[in-house]
């Protein structure tokens, strides 16, 4: 019998998060997650693959976010205000997730084989990103350095994000993201 | 006994790599190496703590010589141009190896541990390079962007500069750096 759980998902991840920081992530196991969101392994299976995908699945939903805004882009604007725009339009899905954020951050800090699958999303990422802007007929090698650009504003951004307070009245990511981007831009003219 | 081996590190380099390319990196052990090498197990282990270092103590060198130029160059060149001159330094210390670069590059992108450890490599270069900036007084974000930007304009011209053949009258890695950071100008200024 399935019963239906108000929000399993975010529970589930709460959850996660919780154990992770409190006991480390190798030392969680899914039964521990799934009783402490008050849900069975059952219902946590229905939601993730295991207990790293707790920590991974908003990258995969952010890139697919990522790569439809590029497609939807207006004709025209050039690569790297495509992506750019793309970053900002996606920051409003993460605005309420700064604790979250800044939690999941130090737990893949934490943990060393963490830290790689963070490195092979990014890398994901990058090459998604350059697959959108190859569709929209930019060639290589601009799809490619517009891409890797855009990530590491990404990343830029979203560490300072993460390390300021939800409530200490700091910056929004889509500010953030639009002031790395500057910066890129001003890096890279030798300013 | 200790016999000197006359360039014992190459004539193993290229025995991994001939195995790497033969029959897979993880078919390959260390005694095979020797062997083709015309080696001792014990030779091996005096020039490579595993099997895995062969692919990856260039990249190390590589990072210690960037790091040495940046901290060399003129005072008052702007970060991404530190950078830029740095690579292009360097590149000089590769020319030689396209071909042994050609077959480690098909051997890293045909294993999931090498790719990831690739990953692990490349953000460990970016943030040295950052570091090499800070130390000259660059502050951050300007630092961590031009070293992202330099990593990025590294990999497009180190992936041209492998896939031309040595021999085709190909533009140098000096030259394809130096054109791939004029690219991300170009990209950056939104052309």
């Amino acid at each position: 019998m399935t019963r239906w759980e108000p929000n399993a998902r975010g529970r589930l991840e709460l959850a996660a998060l919780e154990l992770y920081g409190e006991r480390g992530y190798d030392q969680t196991t899914v039964a521990e997650i799934a009783k402490r969101a008050g849900l069975t392994e059952r219902t946590f299976f229905r939601h993730f693959a295991d207990k790293r995908e707790v920590l991974f699945y908003g990258a995969r939903m952010l890139q697919d976010s990522l790569v439809r805004v590029i497609a939807d882009a207006p004709t025209g604007l050039p690569p790297i205000d495509a992506v750019g725009a793309s970053l900002e339009a996606v920051a409003g899905q993460l605005e309420e997730r700064r604790d979250l954020a800044r939690q999941r951050q130090a737990i893949v800090a934490a943990t060393p084989e963490l830290l790689e699958r963070e490195l092979i999303k990014l890398a994901s990422l990058s090459a998604a990103l350059a697959g959108a802007l190859r569709r929209r007929g930019v060639t290589d090698p601009a799809a490619i350095l517009a891409a890797e650009a855009g990530v590491a504003v990404f990343r830029v951004a979203f560490q300072r994000w993460t390390s300021q307070s939800a409530d200490s009245g700091g910056q929004t990511l889509a500010q953030l993201i639009r002031q790395s981007l500057a910066e890129l831009k001003a890096v890279t003219a030798g300013r």
